[in-house]
């Protein structure tokens, strides 16, 4: 059955599936059968069992990984945040559609199924200066959008972004949620100089001004966009259907931050693929508890740092399914 | 032409192909035309562009991924140093041969051909605390067996090694290498407990009392095994045959290091995979001037960090050849 929420509220109703520790428990006992020295193989192990708990097998496998990218225009653009335009967004849409971003070649290359949901890109949201983004009719029915996306037969599923302005946007939501001053949590971008940095340092302030304090998706609906939207909405799609997620970079993990702040065991499920240069994001990973599979000084979002995540994560399955134990392959023990 | 070295003497007098600069700037310019913020791929586009300079073409790829792992034993386990028992090592090569160790798990995965070269198990190095581990005759041949083992066909190379008591010839090597005292560079390798350890450094400060001070090679004979230097031809015989090469964790990356204290420029084509969580590697990639592709907190040895590593460098290349420019996909630019 679809995830389908009617409003807000709906979401701490939700009978969230948790981790099953007796898979996890077996597939800790294979790992420490297998011939290596127990704990040698780090955190392949570590993401191994993870994999196990959120699949409910001590032998979990990816025979489908699923990307999911979604694109969103802001009304912030006008607040000049942003040295590209805002019809970037539908020229990457199509970019990713034609098979040329990078993300078509990390999902390629790291075997995973990519679909793109682009979200009325001809109808920003409104700007945050002057008032709420969204209502909360918008921002429920841009959840439900990236909820039906989940394909439920997926063993996990990488999220992504794309949305000329969402920096901007990421920024004014993990002030809003964590405090701080919109400087400790605004960075370049897809490219600011002082100038661009400033102006987006100002919009944050006067958002804050008019939409401070608030709940957590009344936060999402009043300074956030359609994409960070409908990356929570696949989150909780995800976890109902017991499927791990891996989060991209600082827009995707301040879009995953909000069902954080609305309740932390909500992105139990949820790995960070990769820590992100853009300096707002390992602020972020302290305030949420997590700590990236990968640093590689990336900042493209796209889900380019989830895809290459991904390739991890068939690494750590892959030894953990394959490899002979100290009993079958005949070796002896410490 | 295979690399056949007669003497030390040769390793200097080698006619080293250097990286092509040009070739570099191909791919650096390629990168900055392509469908994202300049810079924003990190070390991707690095990886690309290392790829680029020493396979001389500004589109460089991997047809051939070559892995290669080198096995020996070492009569310093007479003085205890290790838990595991010393026939371990031939154990582990069959399990290599039979497809049941991590390493064979993680070639798949990322497109490796293995190689696995036993050198002598029958015949442990001579225990260094006693006289030379190895003539230098002894060290010449097993450098060109290493050598030997290269496929000149091959886009990249990475490197492992399996040895019971290789922990300790690494923390020799590189105390009589690089200073410092032992107890900088022993860890706990497969699973040293404080007894164990203690033992270890008691072996190495003998060691350091009969064979310190010599120049980088004869270290190697006096210290080493049979696969350091295999390592090490391997490492020669892949910058004659221009072919980039990832080196592995603490073990490999030492041997790796007779070469740099030899002549720095003779790693000039190395990456390390990835930084082990055996203590003394952070230190050594210190000394050699290295930055580690990926930090998983492993310490298996095998070339397992380098077959992960080896999967980055897969996903580098993806984008760099597969992505469209800003021109080719009309998207604007900033």
């Amino acid at each position: 059955m679809p995830l389908v929420l009617k409003s807000f509220a709906d979401v701490a109703a939700l009978p969230l599936p948790g981790f099953d520790a007796e898979a996890a428990r077996g597939a800790q006992a294979r790992q420490d059968s297998l011939t290596k020295p127990q704990g040698s193989l780090g955190r392949l192990e570590e993401l191994a069992v993870f994999m196990a708990g959120w699949r409910r097998t001590s032998r979990p496998s990816i025979a489908r990984a699923q990307a999911l990218i979604f694109a969103g225009n802001h009304g912030i653009c006008a607040q000049g945040v942003n040295p590209y335009p805002q019809e970037v967004t539908a020229q990457m849409v199509a970019n990713f559609e034609g098979g040329g971003a990078s993300i078509n070649q990390l999902c390629r290359v790291n075997d995973a199924e990519l679909a793109v949901i682009a979200l009325d890109l001809d109808r920003p949201t409104a700007d945050f200066t002057q008032g709420p983004a969204m209502s909360e009719a918008e921002t429920i029915d841009a959840m439900n959008r990236g909820a039906a996306a989940v394909d439920k037969g997926a063993d996990v599923v990488i999220l992504g972004e794309m949305g000329i302005g969402n920096s901007t946007i990421a920024a004014a939501l993990t002030s809003a949620l964590f405090g701080g001053t919109p400087s400790d949590w605004v960075g370049p971008g897809t490219g600011s100089d002082a100038e661009g940095l400033a102006r987006k340092i100002n919009a944050i302030e006067r958002g804050l001004a008019l939409h401070g304090g608030q709940p957590a998706l009344e936060t999402l609906a009043r300074l956030g966009g359609r994409e960070q939207a409908a990356l929570c909405g696949a989150i909780l799609a995800a976890r109902m259907a017991h499927i791990p997620v891996i989060l991209d970079g600082f827009i995707c993990t301040a879009a995953a931050a909000v069902l954080y702040a609305a309740d932390p065991k909500l992105l139990d499920h949820c790995l960070v693929g990769h820590a992100s240069a853009e300096p707002g994001h390992r602020r972020l990973l302290e305030a949420i508890h997590q700590r990236a599979v990968l640093e590689f000084d990336m900042r493209l979002g796209e889900g380019s740092g989830a895809a290459l995540a991904l390739g991890i994560l068939r690494s750590a399955l892959e030894c953990h399914n394959g490899m002979a134990t100290f009993g079958e392959a005949g070796v002896s023990e410490a």
